[in-house]
């Protein structure tokens, strides 16, 4: 079965529902729903909170709060963290972020050592400007490695071929899947101890990678990584408070 | 002092990190730094998995997992979740997630009700086809809101005048922010016991929102959601392995 044909026959059956409902299923099914949610505690503030917020909630929006822009970085990895681990958490995230009809068009590669520098080093000479060529810099001498995250663009075309009702969305929501692989790297491996990084789109680099990148590959952005040396300012917020519409 | 200059002036300061090295700052810093990391244990594992793996990034790693797009759905909350519960979680990751410049481009407005009622209905009249007028029907009828994400447009073309070497860039810039948003609120909605919930991109029902809606703004994606009827079916994978360079 063709890619394309296999998603059809995929969006089509999930156009039924309700066939489902009584179906057992394999899917992972959360292990806090033994949590007693309704049972009413005795206090003033309302009940909901502490049902609503299981510490898996709570655990994920500090990881989010806690992963800010480290440009302090010194090259090594820290303590206790191998590059395997950094390799398998990005991996476990890469393998379950969702994409358009799970067409899975990301794909993750990671610099280290010499293959880093030298790439970060070609940065530096393609910039004209001084100023221009210390950020790139800087990750070819204070980071350890760099996590790239790319999009394939043969599955955007084959979705494109497939769906051509739909062709002028797929470049987006191939970037925008590959916004969220980034997203949820960068917030995990920021719950290393010791761990920094920066997001950085130099994209240009596919370049100097030579045969060690797919054709049709392009890059995305850029995760340069090492050990924190200094904590990240104070971050200022623009108010965005989201409205909540019941009538129009 | 304007947006841009301001940025400006943070990004000139971010150049020079160094400096930062000794300032103490009130960011947050993560608690779990306490926790011995080097410890060795008596064990035949190779010591670092325990020292690497700490249980947030257990935590997260089960959270991208669980996540799941579920379209088996009743319009109803989940038991002890309340309209606010969503809202203040979702605020909490807009808030916190990062953006180029942190220009902020993201915004968030949540339908449900009437409205959320009224714009799926909009869309079901709007498409032509029988079969495609079944997925925005159940967003209607089998739905308890939608949480539409959006991108302020006013944002990009400031940060497009104020770089202009980096214009061309600033449009996936934000399309990349934004889902980081969208992957962020649907990876920690779905730990809410219950919850349930499937992304779509009609994202033409702008047009059906009104004065609801800032003139500047573009539907980037609608998460729609409600109490879950039924687990994910299961889930098939690529061959994504991450290839580590170290020579070039």
């Amino acid at each position: 079965m063709s890619i394309i044909s296999k998603i059809k026959s995929i969006f089509k059956s999930s156009s039924a529902p309700a066939k489902k409902a009584s179906t057992p299923t394999k899917a992972a099914a959360p292990a806090k729903k033994t949590t007693p949610a309704a049972k009413p505690v005795e206090k003033k503030t309302p009940a909901p909170a502490a049902a609503v917020n299981p510490k898996e909630v709570e655990t994920l929006l500090a990881a989010i709060k806690e992963r800010r822009t480290i440009y302090s970085l010194k090259p090594e990895l820290p303590e206790g963290v191998t590059l395997s681990d950094i390799k398998d958490i990005t991996q476990a995230i890469l393998k379950d972020t969702p994409s358009a009809f799970n067409s899975q068009p990301n794909k993750v590669i990671i610099l280290t050592g010499e293959a880093h520098k030298k790439v970060w080093n070609q940065v530096v000479d393609a910039i004209p400007t001084e100023d221009g060529k210390k950020r790139p810099q800087s990750a070819a001498d204070e980071a350890y490695g760099t996590i790239l995250f790319l999009i394939d663009d043969a599955v955007t075309k084959s979705l494109q071929e497939g769906f051509p009702d739909w062709a002028a969305a797929f470049p987006d929501f191939a970037v925008t899947s590959n916004g969220a692989v980034q997203i949820s790297t960068w917030n995990a491996l920021s719950q290393l101890p010791g761990f920094g990084a920066h997001l950085q789109h130099y994209n240009f680099l596919k370049g100097f990678l030579g045969d060690k990148i797919g054709e049709n590959y392009t890059v995305q952005a850029q995760l340069v990584f090492g050990t924190k040396v200094a904590e990240a300012g104070e971050k200022t917020y623009n108010d965005n408070t989201i409205p909540v519409v019941t009538e129009l």
